[in-house]
């Protein structure tokens, strides 16, 4: 690993960890939850409103940039973290993800992934050594290698995709040349515990300084995803940080942090907030709700976010109902915050030895509703 | 005037003056800019970039806000302010003209106007009293009189509405009681000097703590406005404040502080920013342009705003193009600034004695491109 990065674990209790992630742009305290900025920007918030929120590691996206406006342009722009004015660290996938989600046409073959762009219909092609070069051009100080997300229930597409991802893992090794990026390599194999456990082995076998589990919360259910992350996380190194992509609800936060993970990322705090959705470390509120038309109360009065010590749920509730862009970064603050507060929960109690406890009592009284 | 308010004429250049106009919600430096939050928000701004800018006071609309979330709602929440979280000075309009430009039908008669909610038709009824009564509930510092504002080449339409215009007032400051709040008096009278002269004559006979000149920027030419500026203000009382309603292009400020007014309020700043424009105090960028994707700098380099501190025109542009909610915030930010650094300039350049100069040499340079 670079002399820019370095994984502290600090703590640990039975399989939670808190740790510190040191980066060119600073340490990012584990568990940490990172908040999704796809086209370089946190969708309704502002870098400096996002700061505010005790937001560390941040997240974009290389499909979305390398389309629009183009990581030659953002590399112009001295890369992503000066043209977005993030100082913090900051983590790009790799473009796979994406690639087979969103493009309107996807020919993959052993060599890479040609796909239409959903902006215009254009026609590209991504391989291991295009996804690295995007990702140093863009300059996040995590990179990630080029993997196959597949359907997590078919079992030959995941050992197929499987197989590309470990000869992509290798290649992306060979492709990467910046020494200030830490690129993490990806376990995939679905539901599938001796896929998973084949992965594992082959990823850690290659020398990453991070490793992140793909394809889950992509369709298995909660039982599935549980067993995955009971499965992987004992397989990889206790030295190195293990991320677990795409996951933010808060109950899975505490699930994963009690099997081992140390980051997350996830659109989910945004994307609730655009839908009028306030989340809360006991459950969600739909702030359209009239019953909040009235209501004096902040989102949540255990709360330290801006939203929180300023607004009513009665003023928020009239700025959805009157469809004021507000009202989303409002939320969205909110969302965030809340978020980076269980995390920041978690973390204290795994350092003071009372995070069974702490996760116990959180599942109980999470409701989903 | 009430013990709560006092307005204090600091300087005078020519017709030009810099005061302070003291309100239970702080003290309003004159000549100010007062940028427009329609529904309880400055769109897409929040409260705290909001004083980042420098805003001092601050306008909602009564006929937006009586119709949703409803005044009543607005008071039990604890008025205005309380409600939107703005701790400074506030001004609300008196709903007459929204009522004649927005509501899909009106009717008017001498007591006062029924109209039909742009939002889901249904049907109220506006007087002057009723006007009060709103505008009590909302708490603003500054009240306005219910008002029509006739279209402005129309003569008979301007002396029919004159008329009840002078007749609402009276009744206005009859049924105001708060003691907490200044209501102001309109002069109307379209572009007709005879008339306008017969409404000022009339409406400063009424013990106004401060007058605004009301039907300008509504369809007549840049010289009929000029004329109408050029004649009323000298009708008005020097030591009460002048408020231009509605105005709020850069040359349109300037000109009206070199003619006398002390107030102006518009959409334009927030409204051009979600159009993609950006104001500079020398003409208007359209962001949106290819010849800015690769562009460093920031929109104005003089500009003290934070998008102007933190972002370049790339980014910015990128943002537009992404369709990205951060774009409007961004621009809002920055015209609103753009405004208040202006009227800062003429207020500072009015108390150097310089503001003739001052004045000439902007409206030298200013191209509207």
């Amino acid at each position: 690993m670079s002399a820019s990065f370095r994984f502290d674990l600090i703590s640990r209790q039975g399989k939670a960890r808190a740790g510190i992630f040191h980066t060119p742009h600073g340490p990012i305290p584990t568990p940490i939850f990172a908040p999704v900025g796809t086209q370089a920007s946190v969708k309704a918030v502002s870098p400096a409103q996002l700061a505010e929120t005790g937001a560390s590691l941040v997240l974009a996206n290389t499909y979305h940039l390398y389309l629009r406006p183009g990581a030659d342009l953002v590399a112009e722009m001295g890369g992503l973290h000066e043209f977005m004015r993030w100082p913090g660290p900051m983590l790009t996938d790799s473009g796979g993800f994406q690639v087979f989600s969103l493009s309107s046409m996807n020919k993959i073959d052993e060599d890479g992934v040609v796909f239409k762009s959903h902006i215009d219909g254009s026609l590209h092609r991504f391989t291991p050594e295009k996804s690295i070069e995007i990702q140093q051009q863009l300059g996040a100080d995590i990179i990630m290698a080029f993997d196959e997300c597949a359907p997590p229930h078919d079992r030959d597409y995941n050992q197929r995709a499987m197989g590309r991802t470990h000869a992509w893992a290798e290649r992306c090794l060979k492709a990467k040349t910046r020494p200030d990026q830490a690129l993490f390599g990806i376990v995939q194999g679905g539901v599938f515990a001796d896929l998973r456990e084949e992965s594992a082995r082959f990823i850690t076998s290659l020398d990453f300084p991070g490793y992140a589990i793909g394809g889950l919360s992509v369709g298995e259910s909660k039982q599935e995803m549980h067993a995955m992350l009971d499965l992987v996380p004992p397989l990889l190194p206790e030295d190195k940080p293990r991320y677990l992509m795409g996951v933010g609800s808060p109950e899975d936060l505490v699930n994963g942090i009690l099997r081992g993970i140390d980051i997350f990322d996830c659109v989910l705090p945004t994307r609730l907030a655009r839908h009028h959705a306030a989340m809360t470390l006991t459950g969600r509120l739909n702030l359209m709700n009239a019953a909040f038309s009235r209501d004096p109360r902040p989102i949540d009065p255990d709360c330290d976010c801006y939203t929180c010590r300023e607004f009513s749920r009665a003023y928020l509730r009239h700025l959805i109902s009157a469809k004021e862009i507000l009202a989303s970064t409002l939320l969205s603050i909110h969302n965030i915050r809340t978020l980076l507060r269980l995390v920041e929960a978690c973390r204290q109690a795994i350092l003071e030895g009372d995070f069974d406890r702490y996760a116990a009592d959180f599942l109980r009284n999470y409701s989903k509703k």
